[in-house]
């Protein structure tokens, strides 16, 4: 990769020195101002609408001139209801609970030292993403009220929509006290700037890559920095022999059906032999009607064979690799297990440590799945569509981590802070290794 | 750097496989199982102290005609002492609460869906390590506990000594139902294992370097996985206006004399102008009694050139790389302040954000302090050197993290534990979007 020139990276360093510099301020912002500065942002969104089209409108038409593909520019519009979700994102961030200053808990010890954990903001975040401009305004609002720094790094389609999004976050952030340098926006398209930014440890204490896997797998290749990623959703929903089966029905159609391009939508479905000839029919029949394509192993091929299905059901044999795949479209994969070992195995072999779950009334194996699957978030009798930071009830998130340090599952605002410790004493030392008494007469 | 041969991989590749398998087992230990196997590696230890002392002989020995430090080779040793020490750790693991399966808060959302965090582990934990032979079984009983397995990789020059204890360990886990195979340890000297370890992301979840600054940078630098990284202390504390000076000598005393080889010890002094001139030549008179060389800036030496000193104390002027420096030593930088401000902006520029703290009996002052100082452990009149796993009262510990993700300060057992989301529901699904009434009646 080519070294950077100078002046790129006096410009990056400029930026992270800026927001760097408000940090204590942040620490020590009373929520009133945070919330205040939100609520104006939502109100200017809302009046500068028209201008805020009209830049998006821009990016849109370069887009469409460079040929970027119809879902791409669909992920990069903003109509009315994307820009009235926005608005909705800063008054639900408002709302939230600042957890910043906030003690965990705290305790005596035996020689009366008091010892307690305050959950302080990260620093200064790196947030990294694709196309979608109101990502610039979701990410930026849980980091503006959890008292964190922001450097955001948009893609260059979204240029001159995020640039205004910034530009009225900034507006509102002067207007209310917030110091507005804390939010830096990287308008420089180029690439390396990233791989630099990546590079800065002790400068950005965490990057957070929101987009695909490719890019996530690219930013955690180059990164010296801590990156907390977002990985894709290999769910499974396993049904067992004692699954409560019209629950079943409704829990993976749910699952599969109801929104198959998120990762929290599954794209295996394991079930149990005994009950296979009895559940698999009606399923793949309420599935295939929804236009689900099943790819199936030879055991459930057998039993769906003659199985009444709706005109047009599509039924493929599955291959290994369907297993592992992510289809973020309406195809599901399905095996037979002999037993919940087998389907614990599974999921640890061809998962992605997302959200999986198990439909069963059986008290025993409901308690085995949940205590020995390895996922963010593992599920007894509901949907995995649940795995989300709203429905979790911690209101808007980072994204889903995947990761297995810090935190798993929905980020809420809580996950980007930390607890330091507070420690309170009246003169303590340790070991009583203080000053001789005699010294202290000789002076 | 040269590839790795394909024989090592497969080597390297073997013990990775066999430490994961044993992962679902691990998670499903009862609490009994586990301290069993650790009250049994301690007798163990006992019983077989002279092959203990042996092999530790023979890695002494090679030192020697290597030629290591003599540092080094104290380090290196396991003496009856040392044994002691570690037959304490196990049982002192065994007593810490099992966090496995902790559910640390559980609620209920308006449809009724539980939602639970419930603690487990973070999985395979890769530990590289220096000289100390003991860190292998304080590194690998707290991962025992909280059911991690473990890839041990120790310094070269101790390897008759790790290998001893790794074998007790073993033992002790096949004697009581604990999964042997969750501890591995790398005897292979190469270094390039290493690197390739650090490579292996989804096959280990963490690594955990312990050793010194240069070690801790070049895993740093080379890992694809998860790093916790445990830096350099370089702590100041911060005696105010307010301060009451009886106590403050006592502290500094204590934080910069009582074992000043150790991250939590104090390398700054800083010292409000308003009681510098009281403070500072009984302060000094202390210190270099003690055998304490000071590197003071000019202000400071503006008061204690006239002032009463033991006889061959020794003051130098302090250059401004002094007050980065991490001294691990009798040696201490100290600086005038105006005020507050100027005393948190010096710890924010030259601290290592590890621990920190003001003696003072002013209200407001101890509150900003405690706020807004960003270093893993902030402390009120109290010395810097409770900064310890023990001290606070979690028991044994990994390490103290510098970083700022996943945990900060000592690195106890909860730390090698992470929540994951348990999600309870009776038949839940998302925006009621189920198989359509009239499909369940077509078949």
């Amino acid at each position: 990769m080519a070294e950077l020139e100078k002046e790129l990276k006096e410009y990056l360093l400029d930026k992270v020195n800026r927001a760097r510099s408000t940090l204590r301020t942040l620490m020590s912002l009373t929520t009133e101002v945070k919330n205040r500065t939100l609520l104006r942002a939502a109100e200017l969104i809302d009046q500068k609408r028209e201008e805020i089209k009209e830049a998006n409108q821009r990016d849109i038409e370069r887009a469409k001139e460079m040929g970027l593909s119809k879902a791409m520019i669909d992920r990069l519009l903003l109509n009315d209801k994307r820009i009235d979700g926005m608005i909705k994102v800063l008054h639900d961030v408002a709302k939230l609970d600042d957890p910043v200053g906030h003690i965990d808990e705290m305790w005596t010890r035996p020689n009366g030292l008091k010892i307690g954990k305050m959950r302080v903001p990260l620093g200064l975040i790196l947030i990294i993403y694709e196309s979608r401009p109101n990502v610039t305004v979701e990410a930026a609002s849980l980091c503006m009220k959890s008292s964190n720094a922001i450097i955001l790094r948009g893609g260059k389609e979204a240029l001159n929509s995020n640039k205004i999004l910034v530009d009225i976050l900034k507006q509102a952030a002067r207007e209310n006290g917030f110091p507005e340098e804390a939010i830096q926006y990287i308008d420089n398209p180029d690439r390396r700037l990233v791989w630099e930014l990546l590079k800065m440890e002790g400068l950005i204490d965490v990057a957070i890559p929101r987009g695909g896997e490719s890019l996530i797998r690219a930013v955690s290749e180059n990164a010296k920095i801590p990156v907390i990623k977002h990985y894709k959703g290999v769910c499974t929903i396993f049904v067992d022999k004692y699954a409560d089966l019209e629950k079943a029905y409704d829990i993976v159609f749910n699952a599969k059906v109801q929104r198959p391009s998120v990762c929290n939508a599954i794209e295996n479905l394991v079930v149990h032999k005994d009950i296979a000839k009895e559940f698999l029919p009606k399923m793949a029949y309420f599935l295939t009607k929804a236009g689900v394509e099943l790819r199936v192993d030879k055991p459930s091929m057998e039993i769906l064979k003659n199985a009444k299905l709706p005109e047009g059901a599509v039924i493929k044999e599955a291959t290994e690799e369907d297993y592992y795949e992510e289809f973020l479209d309406l195809i599901l994969a399905v095996k037979i297990v002999n037993d919940l070992e087998e389907a614990i195995a599974f999921i640890e072999k061809y998962g992605s440590k997302h959200s999986d779950g198990i439909v069963s009334e059986n008290y025993s194996n409901v308690k085995k799945f949940l205590e020995t699957v390895d996922s963010a978030a593992v599920y007894a009798n509901a949907s995995t569509r649940y795995t989300d930071g709203n429905e979790f009830g911690l209101g808007a998130e980072m994204g889903i981590s995947t990761d297995k340090i810090h935190v798993r599952g929905p980020m809420g605002l809580k996950d980007l802070t930390i607890p330091k410790y507070v420690v309170l004493g009246e003169g303590h030392i340790r070991d009583d290794f203080g000053v001789p008494e005699e010294w202290k007469k000789e002076v």
